[in-house]
């Protein structure tokens, strides 16, 4: 007996959604389906609608930023039961045997699925994934703010715990959007001095989310006059700014990380990197292990996504409101 | 009583040596004078000789990988004595009380002292420095092989320690040079599985230095055939290279290092480092602890510079050899 899913689809590039169904077969001996409460909007999925990165297949269901719970479990699944609350991101399955998967860097997994590539997502009232890839959310934390978490949070909080982030460091947040609103709340709860790079609207805002500091983005003495005050700067925005002013801002032995996908080269200059012995780096979400973690530690610290919602059914106003840049700051739909 | 130093220097930007004698003061308390036996050519004698940096005061003695024996000693100096066989690099002084030195991480000080900037080096029968830049040599290691670890060995030994290459790494080495040469033999004598990108003309070498591979640097498909096999890749040329190339052929999480000094800004796609969570770092010559780190593995290993001698009367002919790129692997003046 098949199972009907009422999602929301693109029909093709850059359409708006429209009702869609569709059926999944029984369920298998490794799979979870989610009643799906609340699915917050990522970029990601507005880049996927419009085809950006040649990967979407039509009609296209977005949504991997999942909060709901459990309708049904295989008859392999151990951890998970009905009822209980979870989320699920961008992965929705891994191989569990490959080389990453058995180290524990299963977002490294050379054939792990993904939420919204080759399959439906979130804008759904159900969605299917295998159970390694859907986490128990703690009693302490809202479902209303939670989906973003699985996606926009654990991207910034998975480079903190890779690379080794100290509460004892200063650390600069580029772009104050999804991802760097959830980035100002882990630094602050981290421990650590936070400044915020980002327009003038947003700086009271960015104090109130946990910036100790603001510095005017658009300025471009900005941050030309933080020469060597940060160990740890993590970019999130997705155009190109002066790279090597934020590389100058590094201390010694600092990190300039991109977790925002730009798409123009990097015009890194290698002298002032060989000086002052800094590094540069990517990443991508984040391994079971450490969406646990920062589970736990959002419980701990009573973080969650700050969040404006609709209905489901109003999705395409909800993508318009995201694309309008004025999201405070994740967009999250209502089922 | 002044001590009269009898050395060679480029009276101006570019121009050959000449005999050049100058007179040092008083010997201050944390001073030691070292009676200069061998001392290596780094390409960036060459580099200041012609001035290419800015940084160059004529005449212009240079010369800081020096091998000799302490002459004598200031009066606060405890941990060396006349006689002691001794080294010394790039650095020739650190404050030792910032916050980098007081860490540890001298190579990094704010008020460091360069043996051949603003003041004269190795080029000569004798050289001064502060104790604290000047490192006992094992007796292990020959002296005539020990000046190039000074500056060359501890510049690719360094970033191995401070990030963490392990023995069970695929290592490759791109350039076999002053440098690269000395990688191979760390990175082999490190339990690693060593790979070098270079011309043709020096593969046998190479796999005699240490490689288990060898992967021909100008045939732009040598790094294209390695897609996703290095953990760790150190650039040693001060050419601009294909280095999206390289970032592909590394693994997830892997590092491509920068100790070569190109001047043309890296232009590096971002994506493939969010999607690798792989990392783009650089650095300079190392600290004390981890020089004299370098200095007992040297030891533990029989590791020293492939060396080629000139007496140091004939060191236009040996800078004249350099430029040439045809020394095998580093050349040395021998007093």
């Amino acid at each position: 007996m098949p199972t009907t899913v009422h999602a929301y689809a693109a029909p093709e590039a850059g359409a708006p959604f429209e009702t869609f169904e569709y059926d999944l077969p029984d369920l298998g001996p490794h799979d979870v389906d989610i009643a799906v409460e609340h699915c917050g909007i990522c970029h990601s999925d507005l880049s996927m609608q419009q085809n950006e990165w040649g990967l979407t297949a039509y009609p296209f269901v977005p949504g991997h930023e999942v909060a709901g719970r459990i309708k049904s479990v295989g008859e392999h699944v151990k951890h998970l039961k009905a009822g209980d609350r979870v989320g699920l991101g961008w992965h929705s399955a891994y191989c569990m045997t490959c080389d990453s998967c058995m180290g524990g860097h299963h977002n490294m997994c050379s054939d792990y699925e993904q939420t919204i590539v080759g399959r439906h997502g979130g804008f759904a009232d159900l969605v299917r994934a295998k159970a390694e890839a859907v986490f128990k959310v703690p009693d302490e934390l809202d479902l209303k703010e939670t989906g973003p978490l699985l996606c926009g949070g654990i991207t910034v909080f998975n480079p903190m715990v890779q690379f080794g982030v100290r509460p004892t460091d200063s650390v600069a947040v580029v772009g104050i959007g999804g991802l760097g609103h959830l980035a100002l709340k882990f630094a602050n709860a981290w421990g650590c001095h936070v400044t915020a790079f980002t327009s003038e609207s947003k700086m009271q805002e960015a104090k109130d989310l946990g910036a100790h500091e603001t510095i005017d983005s658009r300025d471009p003495n900005g941050v030309k006059s933080c020469e060597g005050r940060f160990d740890y700067i993590v970019s999130t925005v997705n155009v190109k700014l002066d790279w090597n002013a934020y590389i100058k801002a590094l201390s010694a032995r600092g990190r300039m990380h991109y977790v925002g996908a730009v798409m123009e080269p990097l015009d890194l200059e290698v002298f002032p990197l060989i000086f002052g012995q800094k590094q540069v780096s990517g990443s991508p979400v984040g391994s079971p292990s450490t969406i646990n973690t920062m589970l736990r530690f959002a419980a701990r610290h009573g973080i969650g996504a700050t969040t404006e919602h609709f209905k489901m059914s109003d999705v395409n106003d909800a993508m318009e409101h995201l694309e309008s840049g004025k999201a405070r700051y994740r967009v999250v739909l209502d089922v």
